[in-house]
């Protein structure tokens, strides 16, 4: 039996959904009418973005669920005409995503890679790497991103070390705590990543005396929060040599401001906030699976507690 | 009690290991003398390349085992003064760097870092990579290295199809054989990884008909034998459009001829040969465990059976 979704967002979502949705629900072998129009009493699932023109939920008398395609919820969870299950967007693609960044750049600094992608110039220079277990990764941040960064590179056989500030444990990682934990953990790091939530304890954590304990030459990766560096002491180190290259996926401002000095640094690549984004292939899976679930007759993942507002 | 270590190699050898395998030794709870110099009768293991200056082993009388720093033993296993037993060099360093290179170039062009790299001159372009999970890597060759790198790239999310002539299995990752195989393994395929042996079944496998099976704008990645690769076929390819870029580590002649045409190309990344060296580290590490091994009279690692030459 064709179930009947209808797509409640703004055109430039549907762009980005329509493809990847269709497919997914395929994939969960749901025969769907997926449409940005369909009578409101023929509906059974609404894919929602709070920002979308459905505003009274009160005509869709036969719909079973409400799917959000964001994280928060705070702009529709108050609706009083919302009287269907509610669920919230739980994508596994914004923390996949930040771990591929991470992962990635790690591997392009360990390796080397920008003096090849720059281009040798028909110069057969010969440097070798050392390995990844000869190399001394430090995570700051141990929460769900942290973890799952610092596994996923000390898979790879690096020498990783994590630091949070309560005691954490993860399987292959150093995990040190506290503030004497973090001037070990910075301590001749040759690439630092910062992944803490931003908090008056942690903006410009990396300032001119932390960015001091790291190896001579070391790299920062920031796809955390632009504010957890001092942005006038590391142009600072990055000019005397100290830090060799900063990547920077998040900053105080952004868009970065187009005469921001990150840009024309030559020890300095930025990133436009893209580590760590929500995805419209996972998100669609996600959705498919929840519409799988309510023909199945089966509970909804992620469903919201209207009491608690999340 | 001390260990006498002779180290017979050139001096380059010798600046190379001198650190590390003073490293690796103490690990290993080793008290050793380690030189250059020591006289013969006094020799407990001699550290050993094949075109060192020590060719006559007769007086080496005390001298528990001959560990080779090179892996091929072809120019010492026939000399006939060598009764001593020898062991080849097993360095993981060998693999471990194959799985680095591939997995982080791999990461590199699913990331699309190169524009980031490039810089975007105040331009904030935000454009989402997809998932690993959407993006289809295809190794040819799944020998010890294809295997581990695909195993290494399946376990990050990538989805991995793999190739070989013969049936091979490895862990989450689709294995293909033959030549039917073949073609179903390179259509679509995004990124390509060539690690096949080189025969004469597999010389200018990539040539042009292959090369038009991969995705449009999709990357070839080739660590492991130049001529895999028709290297005229490839730069119609890339002029085209229809392969995006290559990150070439191999070549028919190296060093890469300064006038080589790969070198200027825009859309060719030349690594100069890196992928997959012998590392002092992780060589001095499996030295150091023998002459740990030796002292405590357990079995040598890496033996060469001399009936069989290697």
């Amino acid at each position: 039996m064709t179930v009947n979704i209808l797509f409640a967002a703004k055109a430039e979502s549907w762009d980005a959904y329509q493809a990847p949705l269709t497919k997914a629900l395929a994939e969960k072998d749901v025969t769907a009418n997926l449409s940005r129009d369909i009578a409101p009493d023929q509906v059974d699932y609404i894919v929602y973005a709070p920002n979308s023109t459905v505003q009274d939920f009160t005509p869709y008398t036969r719909c079973k669920a409400v799917l959000n395609l964001w994280a928060g919820v705070e702009n529709v969870v108050g609706n009083t005409t919302l009287t269907q299950p509610l669920a919230r967007m739980v994508d596994h693609g914004l923390t996949q995503g930040m771990v591929e960044w991470v992962t990635g750049h790690t591997l392009r600094h360990h390796l080397g890679m920008d003096r090849h992608i720059h281009g040798l110039k028909g110069e057969w220079i010969k440097e070798i790497p050392p390995l990844a277990e000869d190399r001394h990764v430090t995570i700051l941040g141990l929460g769900a991103l942290g973890s799952a960064c610092a596994s996923a590179i000390a898979g790879l056989g690096f020498d990783v070390t994590g630091w949070s500030r309560s005691p954490r444990a993860v399987e292959g990682v150093r995990c040190l705590h506290g503030t004497d934990g973090l001037e070990q953990a910075l301590t001749g790091a040759e690439i630092v990543v910062l992944l803490l939530p931003l908090t008056t304890a942690t903006e410009d954590l990396m300032n001119a005396d932390r960015l001091a304990l790291v190896a001579q030459g070391g790299v920062i990766l920031n796809p955390g929060r632009g504010a957890l560096i001092d942005d006038a002491a590391l142009l600072a180190a990055l000019d005397s040599g100290q830090i060799g290259h900063a990547t920077l996926d998040v900053f105080r401002v952004e868009p970065l401001p187009a005469d921001h000095p990150y840009w024309a640094h030559p020890s300095v690549t930025v990133t436009p906030h893209i580590a760590s984004e929500t995805r419209a292939s996972s998100a669609s899976r996600v959705i498919a699976e929840n519409v799988r679930r309510g023909e199945a007759g089966e509970p909804f993942l992620h469903l919201v507690d209207r009491s608690l507002g999340y």
